[in-house]
């Protein structure tokens, strides 16, 4: 078979292209944006808002660690606008606790990359992941806020829920529920009468020293017909292949399109 | 948005690339493999074998229309002998009953992508779809022929059982369940008790002019361990695209990866 | 080096995208087009009538095989209308004289990619050069064929004459030569004194069994301003990579761009 | 024409893909390496040696901007080895010189890129070109440093001399001209006779407030039979596009593939 022990797999999108780098405990982590349209006004608090969203450390039902990231703006962007050249964004790494993961050098943790990782290329970062570590989601976060605020500016609306955790599920009405339905609670999810036993299972299940699983609902409103193109790049495939593409994420599933005729 | 309205789509793959084209009522559907190795042998038979399991009309669980599709090579086979160029394979069309077709100029089918590509292209082919029918499923077919040949060279297995067809669920040992246990009845499920209920199941729902969907598990065993690229070409992202890009596909779950070290 | 025996390269191509296949002496040699837009008007005359300007054997100047190429579509277009869905072209292979290729299986053609292919895929095709035989351009000129129609409906006119042969060189005014003056001979070349010495020396030549080379001046008109991207796909580098993949063609120079400032 | 006013065109490259970043007057310039194998051992200093011998100031031939580019690597590299994950590396931004370009704010500078790009995006980068700036070669230089490195490892050499500068022309022995020779002079040309005459001239021309075209050799030694794709992948044409992606650079030829069987 002509798989090599690396090619590659770093960027995704056609017409928006990203291509996402950076370790876990490295200089940084960072990403680049080709395709981005000139004339769009981004400023350097479109993108930390959503950056402060994803930070660890911010509740009670979160990981412990601290990463308050702060991006830096490398290329493609002048005085607020963007300039058609690419986007490229840095955020340093700060909490390297490498210490902490000393003992990890002589075992796999259970369900994580290290073993793939060390069997592929020969060698792995026993510091928190490296390349495999959930920090490469901040990459997609910085690309995000760009993209997100494109299609707000074409009138589409994304929005995502927590829906589900272990076996507590939300009611969510996806014709209605906001971003700030979402934001009022630390499990972000928009049903406040599920959120709350979703905390008390989360704060009980980190007392056990254990974690759980969950399901995300996303909507998207206002989408035109016919996005995407038959028959491999059709818009569910696109979707499901970036949502697998998260660490962690085992299953996609696409409820319905719903059309209104008018 | 930077989206027009037609854009490739119909390639597929890295390494060993498809590109699929045809519609179900035009001259035929076929496939262009680029990539695929030279001096791998196949033969017609190699590829008529899976095409004929697709085939509609073989029994009574399937549609009524009966397609017998016969491969034709166009290029890149020599003597039974892959070449190394591009591998094209053409299925002419047969049972084009257009005329069946005829009252749905007036009214677009539920659950079918006739409203889609209407808004998409400003046309459609209203007899039986055009480019969105399952038709295009037999240019997958055709080029996984190939891959399956190569595949089983270096060692790798894959299976596939229905696992799930409406409320009846199969019992299947992962490890164990073979291709012949599948081949043995004509819903294609591992499990012969569940297979019973699942053909009377059909039955019963055709005679009321319905149908029923239904959960697939495949099984790939002796997968090399790091195969996939991180982070978006990550081999769980490019099987759900892959999957969910098949007409009618809408979930896609990894359940497990089992590694036995030994 | 990650270089392996055989990897995709018979596509060309972002938004307008061509996949070739077939060889010299197969089934027959072939074109896919995908993201041609629907809705274009393409009769099979539009594209034999280019097909027709390509054939050998139609003058004293070219190989004297003759090869009255048919083109059939296979996909994309119906009722004359383009669909949107990939555009397949099948040309079928009629001239098949591989006993004229006899002694040619214990010898390397020179200048000929008969030892690299040999070398690269372990075999090659005695007979006609395979993969590697100018008959590929034919799925160039298919392709071709559409795109140009395309462009002359926005305006954009593309002229090519014959510049220069051996060391006879043509006096071309570039802002005004035409497809007529290039057709008035067959040579092709809008300078009808420099083609008359052309044809001579051409006629010259193969009496004595010999070959010789020559330029090509292309002229496009009415391009708009900020065509291709920067940096890598600007678009004298794609030109330049279009033209160098035609074989035996060893040079390219971007002369000049002309604008017009009203 | 489904042209956009942006789209990806900063990346180039199948199995070792980079992705270039950055304006000439922005906060630096970068480049982002996909696919480099896992367990090379790259030092600061053998990207910095390249970067060295870039810079504009060096000598009395060049531009007189100091710009003493100092490399950061920001991610893929890990005590010296790569660990298989994208490779970000940065310079930073020093000399930024804006006030020296105010008076270009309302004239276009002939043979730049200036009115296209305001054409294309509706803006340009009055200071220094932006990202159409030839600074942006600093990316190939990183990226080149390290391909060069594994070229080196695989017996491959890769040297390149001023072969022409107006109307002198270098007389060079492809088989044997060294990196040294070239190295032996500021016009870097391994016919030091020549070298001699190219630098009165260049240093005529710039006194004169004047600047010069020339032609470079470069020569690949120990090149596998069989490398790149066919068709539109073939290595001249790959080739082609690299060097026509280059600013000011307009031609390009394939002079002579020598191979000698043993």
């Amino acid at each position: 078979l002509k798989e090599e022990n690396n090619m590659p797999g770093n960027s995704f999108g056609n017409l928006y292209q990203i291509t996402s780098f950076g370790e876990s405990h490295g200089a940084g982590v960072g990403v680049v944006i080709d395709g981005c349209p000139a004339g769009i006004e981004i400023s350097l608090e479109d993108i930390q808002v959503e950056l402060d969203r994803r930070r660890p450390g911010q509740s009670v039902v979160t990981t412990d660690r601290d990463e308050p990231d702060q991006v830096e703006i490398l290329s493609g962007i002048s005085e607020g606008i963007t300039l058609g050249s690419p986007i490229a964004m840095l955020i340093r790494n700060k909490d390297q606790r490498s210490q902490d993961y000393g003992n990890l050098a002589k075992v796999y943790r259970p369900s994580h990359a290290d073993f793939t990782y060390e069997q592929k290329y020969g060698r792995r970062a026993v510091a928190g992941g490296g390349r495999s570590s959930a920090r490469e989601t901040v990459a997609r976060i910085m690309a995000g806020a760009i993209a997100r605020k494109i299609l707000i500016q074409n009138g589409i609306e994304i929005v995502a829920s927590v829906k589900q955790i272990h076996e507590i599920t939300a009611e969510l009405d996806v014709d209605s529920f906001t971003r700030d339905n979402v934001e009022a609670n630390i499990v972000r999810c928009a049903d406040p009468v599920a959120a709350e036993k979703m905390i008390e299972l989360v704060k009980r299940m980190k007392q056990d020293g254990n974690s759980v699983g969950g399901v995300i609902t996303v909507v998207a409103r206002n989408v035109p017909v016919g996005l995407g193109e038959p028959v491999y790049d059709r818009l569910e495939a696109e979707l499901a292949k970036a949502m697998l593409s998260i660490n962690a994420t085992k299953g996609f599933e696409l409820v319905a399109v719903l059309a209104e005729l008018v």
